[in-house]
């Protein structure tokens, strides 16, 4: 962390309105209208673009092209829109980024037609790149559908182990991050080791990340999530929370399920057994096997990603 | 035509197998079972794999690289196998290939996340071939997105011209046909003229498939088709067949679809007022186009692009 917080704010809010305005720029097209509206409504999202920014900071620390950058920056944010939006139907999510949910704005078939173009368009925006970029972006692709697979198997099984969740979450989650780290080391060409370990520094980041989702998920602010909480328990996803509840007191956790539990009695159960310190100790594991992968930089001015990882951790939704 | 029928169904017979079996090799992982057991039911269909033969059949032409031609022909099929899973969801039928539909065997979630994937693995059997091929793929992906959407905005929309239609289906069916047979151009890094010409054989050859179709989901077999007929015009689908009927006698045509009418109505309809002769003409003169566009490889032992032709238009199913 060489620079002071408020260059870094600064930098990710430059990065942000420089990449909502190439998001933008996909968008030349407005027919059909049954294919291009929704494609718009779902781009010109309040998104906070957390995945290009990082390929912009990872890019940084070797000076890659910025042109270049870009186009890996709004390839990965498109192949992101693209999951959410398959993925709100497959777990039935009325509300994304505070508005209706692509489906049910319109319908299932729209939304399942506009996600499969933006997973096109993402494609089409890393076309000029070299072939190692197109290569990764499509094996974290059939990664990220590999952790939605194992999510949707391990709905209502409640013999989840937390490794067998740890390795959901990695791909679901994690390997997008990893992807975006890595970015900036393939678009500048970089040897693989430094690849690998830019990976690695996105995953655990993703692990942390969702783990703290999870702890928001019932513990954030309805209004700054942007989304109603609770869902997840009551739809019998598993999730780090429900995890270590089983772990350290599983005779009341059934006892709690088995009965019509409103979010507060969650929170109470939660808070008795302490698991909001336990998640806690769990994200900070990660974030600290961040920062270890990357302390080879870490003299480099350049080196935002120490602040990110802090940015994004620290949000209160 | 400069072989006999005997060598091109040996031809196309032993492409198939081989095709078949490159594409048993890309399903290597067996986990999760979430996904991987749906993409091996949609991969080992019974399809003609009349699309990836197309890409080899071009290809021929030019002596291209038979590795590459099926990395190629490989990632088309997967194209078209993705485009059908998700088509089958948005229009809502039951039956391909014979057997119930992805969405139907498992649910529409798993339907979609296998589609995605397969999509991805599309991508991933051509990243070792020139970025063309890559461009290509995209930019057909989205045209027939954007043909779909077409076909979804015209649905119980009467006023739509054949102009229209036959736009639509280009984008639709024509542009992946387009695609593979300039897929043995671009494989062999033809010049851009070549490649152009070899894209209208394939989508002149789309038109006449898909008009084709729109007259056997009339009057073809419903065993050999695999599937229960009729069922686009109760779900107020235009098709070629519906919009000759409305151009034709729009009355009667009108008073037909007011009343309860079962599918031997409506071919008693169709033949009265001679539109199977008027769709016939129509097959043709698109078979002709296509015939004429390739007349430069005409002389070429290795042209077995007018069997082909032939070859999917006579089928009784």
């Amino acid at each position: 962390m060489k620079n002071d917080n408020d260059d870094f704010h600064k930098e990710i809010s430059f990065l942000k309105s420089e990449i909502n305005r190439s998001l933008k720029k996909i968008l030349v097209k407005s027919e059909p209208k049954y294919l291009y509206d929704p494609i718009k409504y779902s781009i010109n999202n309040s998104g906070k673009r957390l995945r290009p920014i990082l390929v912009f900071l990872s890019g940084k620390l070797f000076n890659a092209n910025v042109s270049d950058l870009m186009k890996a920056a709004v390839a990965v944010e498109l192949l992101h829109i693209f999951t959410l939006i398959h993925d709100d139907i497959m777990d039935d999510d009325d509300i994304r980024h505070g508005k209706p949910s692509l489906h049910k704005k319109w319908d299932i078939s729209t939304a399942i037609l506009s996600g499969d173009a933006i997973f096109t368009l993402a494609q089409l925006a890393i076309n000029s790149l070299d072939k190692n970029t197109y290569s990764r972006l499509n094996e974290i692709s059939l990664s990220v559908c590999e952790g939605q697979a194992l999510d949707k198997e391990f709905e209502n099984d409640t013999s989840i182990s937390m490794d067998k969740y740890l390795d959901m979450i990695a791909k679901k989650t994690g390997s997008l991050l990893g992807l975006c780290s890595e970015l900036g080391a393939i678009v500048s060409e970089q040897e693989i080791d430094i690849r690998t370990t830019l990976y690695s520094f996105g995953v655990n980041l993703g692990l942390a990340f969702q783990i703290q989702d999870d702890y928001l998920e019932i513990f954030g602010e309805p209004e700054l999530m942007g989304k109603s909480l609770g869902s997840d328990i009551h739809s019998g996803k598993q999730t780090a929370m429900t995890i270590l509840a089983r772990n350290m007191n599983e005779k009341e956790w059934i006892r709690l399920n088995s009965k019509k539990t409103d979010l507060q009695g969650y929170k109470n159960f939660f808070l008795e057994n302490r698991i909001d310190h336990e998640i806690k100790k769990l994200v900070e594991y990660y974030i600290n096997k961040t920062s270890k992968s990357i302390e080879f930089v870490k003299s480099s001015e350049n080196n935002f990603l120490d602040d990110f990882s802090n940015y994004i951790l620290n949000r209160r939704y």
